[in-house]
């Protein structure tokens, strides 16, 4: 009934005009760097308007385009065409799917598995990814590894590694994710361990601090990173982070660059 | 500034008039169950309003009362005890707190731990019960038991059970439940097994099926519920429930009743 009866009569009512939009949603860059990227080239196309959000765990860049009767949308095609160009493989989607979505897709096409542990988000990057219908086809479990128990016992840390590294360290980061995909005989293991806060910074180790660990039969590796805000958005920031990281894991090298 | 400058000049406005409110937070009964029982005692005090609010999990009732300049609300403080009677322990706060404050201060009281198997809420639980800060002192850990894998390696559930009962089934919650604690080395162990959909639903096991398992040095129980909604809104309910019936098996017996 929208598309026979309403929309017409809002079109006739506009006076044919109409909009035409384009998203761009993007992982490991802050707003600042984001723009700093883009506006010397969305700044030479004054008919399109473009926007930068900034949400809790990612970026999204929106242009919009009013067009008259009969217009067609080119320079919005060329300028999205060259932001895509300019910030490449941080975009995670232009169809404005979550990232645990864009993931999924690609551990499914992989015919790859993965298995999680995670510590300071403690269930929320296995709650993300299962939110998917089907997501049982690639994701095997995991492990909430809140204690040194669950850590050692389940996902196979070595003592030692505790002991000499701390559980916020990319050494038990990196035992935590083989741990895991071993337990579970998945093929990738993905970890996450950090300190969310309000209590448990250090000089060394301050809060915010994230490991993210990464690991299947060819490598292990980590990222470190200090993210900004208190308990409730440093572990929403960890779960996309920790994301974000396995995407870039997931890419052709070629493609990956900077997480 | 709000206190010393503005309240004055609005309450100077509202003619010396306030409101007082009080909120009741209700776990394990519907909008209507909870109409059904507290109408015919709020009906009678019509200076009071009384609303309720169903949410995806729970159901809110908020009394509010206008009171003028030097009026108390003895009308509204006998009402909520009316209605604390009528309702009793399927109130699980007065003071607006999440359930996963409510049972993490029961354990912490009770110098017990916790941990968790979740299948179809895969970290659901687990990410609720740490938003607390200091839940490590009594919350361990768990495991995302998505994969059967996972339900026999990591939980120590029988593949006899799984072959028998199936996934979805209160003997598969129970040793879940079971497993989890004594892996982990924790007093209480906690587990969620379901049907989310939007696939996997049978004639006798339909999408929204859900078994919560508990289980202790003295007990092993399952509770079942069939829980409506999409695939998100049953996760959801299915977390809150799973926390619902913890709080449950945490209250003295005679205070408990029906979950």
């Amino acid at each position: 009934m929208f598309q026979t009866e309403v929309l017409p009569r809002l079109q006739a009512l506009g006076g044919g005009r109409r909009v035409v939009r384009k998203t761009f949603s993007i992982a490991g860059m802050t707003e600042s760097e984001v723009d700093a990227r883009v506006a010397p080239i969305y700044k030479t196309y004054d008919r399109v308007q473009t926007t930068i959000l900034a949400g809790t765990s990612h970026i999204s860049l929106h242009l919009s385009r009013w067009l008259d009767p009969g217009e067609e949308p080119s320079d919005l095609i060329e300028l999205a065409s060259r932001i895509q160009e300019a910030l490449g493989s941080a975009i995670f989607t232009t169809e404005n799917e979550p990232i645990e979505a864009v993931v999924g897709q690609m551990l499914r096409q992989a015919g790859s598995s993965l298995a999680v542990a995670e510590s300071c988000t403690s269930g929320m990057v296995g709650a993300y990814l299962t939110r998917i219908p089907g997501s049982s086809s690639y994701f095997s479990g995991g492990v909430l590894c809140y204690s040194n128990k669950a850590k050692t016992d389940l996902c196979r840390v070595p003592e030692e590694t505790l002991e000499r590294h701390g559980a916020v360290s990319g050494e038990t980061a990196e035992a935590l994710a083989r741990g895991v995909r071993q337990v579970l005989g998945s093929a990738i293991g993905l970890s996450v361990t950090g300190i969310a806060g309000p209590d448990g910074g250090s000089a060394e180790k301050p809060l915010g601090l994230v490991f993210v660990g990464l690991s299947d039969d060819n490598r292990d590796l980590h990222i470190r990173r200090i993210l900004p805000g208190d308990r409730d958005a440093v572990r929403e920031r960890a779960a996309f982070f920790a994301l974000a990281c396995l995407r870039r894991f997931l890419m052709p090298e070629s493609a990956a660059g900077k997480p």
